[in-house]
């Protein structure tokens, strides 16, 4: 008997609970091969009930790095970009900023200059851009920006820069009982600001860094990056994740900690590998740096995507 | 025309859209009064498409303080019964927490000893019984202990001494669309170990007191109690409140901030007035002390349940 080529691929997927009866694709921008099926395995294992690996629904947390995993980091972190316009906006009522070099140079919109400054200097910029104000106001205030702001290179809003292969990791996981997490080194009010729309993660699900909520000059509470990530779920969401979705070595803990667990566990790395459609970068790289953690996804069996070879769509307008 | 008693009742209950159809009463333990009109009317104003009080499903958060608001808080806060239990169990491998008049007092399980000693007291207690324990351990520690240990009044697990109408009101909102928070002074590993099977609320949505995550000697991270909870809101919510619970003063800034916010709002006092059910107490308990928001209630629309006549039944097993 031959199969026209349509029947032989509902065959192959007849397997996934999914595809029962007329159900689509639920990945639809991925191409076949082992980053998509070891993904589908897993769903599969840990929400078929009767299966060894069978997790129940309230213990289906999956966490997600933002940056660089579920959007576009490049050239700079989206968060400093909105930082840089919002000084240059309250430049003219605060001359006393001229006097600092790194001010200056943010205020003029030199990244360079920023990022020359280090670290402790994007958290001194972003107190700065926050300072005295309530978190719904920052939130309303970030939100205005995204709404109008635009990347240079697509002429697109930063929202449209979203990931289409992991919006529909993300749906697909909600369908399946899962409980999505963001847990980012960015600001919480920031990521919290665009991820009910962006994601449909509502902010109660953001773990983010943040700056103490008391007057006064603004100081770092928690950096939700690096060691803080599993320190950042614990005290959030209170459970061991059985997924986690990263892109850095700023996830590697995260990853760590999640796939440690007892029972079955999840990683994925999501490798910058595509210059034409998006960018290509990993040991280099200023932001998103891709090192430590890429020498050990083998051995820890952790996932790592080939944006080129396995993503056929990268942006939902693609 | 002459109706029979069952369908005058049927007929006044129409206008609430739950009550369409057949479905059963949301609040059976609640007797019918002001307070129970009151928290139906607002339930019904923000859930019916169309009404000038609507609100998104997304931002129907309300918030429930635990101790005294959703279960008994007397004769002391059942965190801390656990705190002394787990220090006597702790005691013959600590030889020398019999050197400490306070560590003494808690080992013997001398509540007043150790009250004696202040909230600073209390704290230190708490990390002492946590130290060197990861969040999970320590929820699994609290579980073990929340299924064997009992109440002395009702030789009941503290579990089984929930609030029956106050879980009719977690169903009743949960059952809208509203996404339901804890808001505890207590310990938040502690409430996240009974939390989801008590109340179905998930560690996620609860928000709560926490030492840092940090190896060496236990600090407190957060308190969140009194003017801790608006923070705590913020920091894990993200959202203001449409909805807020309590029972005492630590309950007020949360009060406050919830229902200060713009568009239709609902604050609720549990007040402790039934010493024959369960306590009678309020501006000179040590535990739950309710002075100020009792006063406050009136003038900022709170509205003050009595125990004793707006409940006609007050656990689940009554």
């Amino acid at each position: 008997m031959i199969l026209p080529r349509r029947s032989l691929a509902a065959v192959a997927l007849a397997g996934l609970p999914w595809q029962a009866g007329a159900q689509a694709d639920p990945l639809p921008s991925w191409r076949d091969g082992a980053r998509r099926r070891a993904l589908l395995d897993f769903v599969a294992a840990v929400t078929t009930p009767g299966h060894a690996d069978f997790v129940p629904p309230a213990e289906r947390i999956a966490v997600f790095d933002n940056d660089g995993t579920l959007w576009v980091e490049q050239p700079a972190y989206t968060q400093l970009i909105f930082i840089l316009a919002r000084m240059r906006a309250m430049a003219p009522a605060n001359p006393a900023w001229q006097q600092d070099a790194v001010l200056r140079a943010a205020i003029a919109g030199d990244l360079a200059g920023v990022l020359a400054g280090g670290t402790q200097n994007l958290l001194r910029l972003a107190g700065t851009a926050q300072a005295g104000m309530s978190p719904e106001a920052f939130q309303r205030i970030a939100a205005e920006w995204l709404a109008t702001a635009r990347d240079a290179r697509w002429n697109r809003p930063y929202t449209a820069l979203v990931y289409q292969p992991m919006l529909e990791v993300l749906a697909l996981l909600r369908g399946q009982g899962f409980t999505n997490f963001i847990v980012s080194g960015g600001g919480v009010e920031f990521v919290r600001a665009f991820s009910e729309q962006a994601y449909q993660i509502p902010p109660h699900q953001v773990v983010g860094s943040s700056f103490a909520l008391t007057p006064g000059e603004p100081h770092v509470d928690f950096v939700d990056d690096g060691p803080g990530k599993p320190v950042g779920i614990a005290r959030f969401i209170g459970r061991r994740p059985i997924a986690a979705f990263g892109n850095s070595d700023g996830d590697w803990q995260m990853l760590r900690y999640a796939t440690e667990g007892a029972g079955r566990r999840f990683g994925m790395i999501i490798h910058h590998d595509d210059a034409a459609r998006e960018y290509a970068y990993d040991r280099q790289s200023h932001f998103g740096r891709l090192d430590r953690a890429l020498d050990d996804a083998p051995g820890r069996g952790w996932q790592v995507v080939s944006m080129r070879e396995d993503w056929g769509r990268i942006f939902p307008a693609d």
